[in-house]
């Protein structure tokens, strides 16, 4: 695909986005059934509901744009979620799991972050200010799953060393 | 590879950075090169000064694990670098390149800023205060650059809106 103007990279980067979400859409439910802790298979089940939103809000954008959404290989997230599996598969449950899940489903938060953010930010430099609230709506979301999860990997850690 | 315990995760988790950051050591210099802002250059340039102290960090690491420094392939690097390699040879130059080079260089960090959040996390768990000390200095720095980076781009957004 070209990306020689900004515009190019906005409409690249969503349709990116837009295969990662989608994709999380399906790892998450198989997260949440292999989660021994409580707390963190129900913030995978939360996340699910919210994921779901955040692919109606970028379908949003693409019609604001004047696009039908798409999407567009993205072999970051594809690499992320694959190390996910690999551990469900090989993982034999407990302690270990919960925090290979917990560390998967980070880089796969943060990975978003880091995609929202620069969306919000190319969205205000190409005039589009509803996408741009939109997708930093978005971000924010992102943010706080992750330092829910944090919040939960801390705990993790405190319990072990009590 | 196995990973039925804690110790297995953070190694795996260790031999994923390590090639992250190794893979990173390689395209920086890349960037640098084809950044038309000479401030953006000059940040990746400086960043590949850091990295190489992150490689010798985690080779410290390896040592007080008694394990030789090795990577393992990791896809979400791999497939973040791609796409910045695809941008490089797409983008003639100028305001959309520069953008873009700040997007792939984001997504890097904020895949380091998850990982070394997680392995510092292990290294208290597994009662390694040294190596924990050691993975939260270089998070810190890598949550530097990344704000280094929005900087950059908020800056590319503000000229663009004056």
């Amino acid at each position: 695909m070209s990306m020689t103007s900004l515009q190019d990279l906005f409409t690249h980067h969503m349709k990116d986005i837009y295969y990662a979400e989608k994709k999380l859409l399906k790892a998450l439910p198989k997260m949440a059934k292999k989660a021994s802790e409580p707390r963190l298979r129900s913030a995978f089940e939360e996340h699910v509901q919210q994921t779901e939103e955040h692919v109606r809000r970028l379908e949003q954008v693409f019609e604001q744009m004047g696009e039908k959404a798409k999407s567009e290989k993205c072999e970051a997230i594809d690499g992320i979620v694959k190390e996910g599996d690999g551990l469900m598969s090989e993982a034999k449950g407990g302690e270990a799991l919960d925090a290979g899940l917990i560390a998967a489903a980070q880089a796969a938060e943060h990975y978003e972050i880091a995609r929202y953010g620069t969306l919000a930010a190319w969205a205000r430099m190409l005039d589009m200010p509803e996408a741009q609230k939109i997708l930093h709506k978005t971000l924010e979301e992102e943010r706080q799953t992750d330092e829910k999860l944090t919040g939960l990997a801390m705990e993790q850690v405190n319990r072990k060393a009590a």
